[in-house]
């Protein structure tokens, strides 16, 4: 969902560039929106898809993929029997595109950061 | 799920007042975790499904319904095709017990306070 | 800030329980709206002043205190000069009351439960 | 705060583009993490702050300057005395920088887009 009617708050920046902004705000809005969260195996699942599912809706998001990974906690594991959605258990990819210009951008925990890292790992 | 081991911290209340607790700590968790989550015709089944799974999870509930009604934004809707959750779509109700005593609790928005509001609708 | 207006709406519950009920919300709301946010020693004071007093303009709020421990999380320092806020670094105190009755709820990192617990600490 | 470490991560774009990148991540951070708290008159500033301090941590951002117009809102006062932060109440702009490029990112609510709209304000 990109729109024709923003597009003059966009001259400062090329295609390529708004297609990684867009993807960015996508990554940081996911991140903060959701850690945090309640999860356990018998949930994981449909966390995934909402988080998914919203993202998509974003301007200029075409795809979003959502992989939580519970076994990052497993030794956290508290008396009760779920965690709280961290950073370090994300791995999320969000492909963004804008007119002709395409990106994908990844968030996931990064061992020698020790730092859930979002970068861009490829532009079309 | 509720827990043997923390009964000692809540020897100042009551069972029912346990899961008047309870319910309540929900509430506001629900609220304060999804409001500002992108929304639309779309992806609003997958974002209840998230909410109900996630908060199913948290201790001494049972059950919890929620229904997102996206008509109460209609008039507001921008030039992209979703909206941010507000409190005023939410329709929540939680269902939390501890031993004998079970407490219906609900959220929804309130025309003569013009607010969200949590309440007990009803205690066994 | 009770309500006069919204009194028939709690006539299921004692003036206690809604003191109870009030403080509970407010403890799930806190953790919920807060955990994620970037904090360091820079940071953290400024983060324990707005999470008081948003919280403080909750329903029957009277007071609110927090203390974010950066200690707790020492060990998992990245390489960035920052960590994510998470419920075990918080140690948080709300006093509700309604009418006549008064409660101090808190919220601190159990170390036997592993667990963030919040609980009722005192009804007067 | 940029990282040496993380260089290798940021090849597939130029310095301007990182700049940018970390720009938008920060922006869609600021919204999610903070839209919902309860805000008002008396709180305001507090909440500005925190926003302010807690978004300067994040990586390559030099500074963030939060504006919260209660204003916007007016009309929409519940009985209680607060309201919770929208997004259209949010003026932020957000200085990002990576080795010799700078960038200056800017949300504000956009009355003929009826929309919160992040964009890249100016590039140096």
């Amino acid at each position: 969902m990109s729109n024709q009617k923003d597009e003059k708050y966009f001259q400062n920046i090329s295609h390529r560039e708004r297609a990684i902004f867009e993807g960015a705000i996508t990554m940081g809005a996911m991140f903060h929106q959701f850690v945090g969260t309640p999860v356990n195996k018998k949930s994981v699942k449909s966390l995934e898809r909402a988080i998914k599912d919203a993202m998509e809706l974003q301007p200029c998001i075409d795809k979003v993929e959502v992989k939580i990974d519970l076994e990052m906690i497993s030794d956290f594991q508290s008396e009760y029997e779920y965690v709280s959605l961290t950073g370090e258990m994300l791995d999320v990819t969000v492909v963004s595109s804008y007119h002709d210009r395409k990106v994908i951008s990844r968030m996931h925990y990064v061992e020698e950061l020790q730092y859930p890292l979002m970068y861009v790992k490829k532009v079309f």
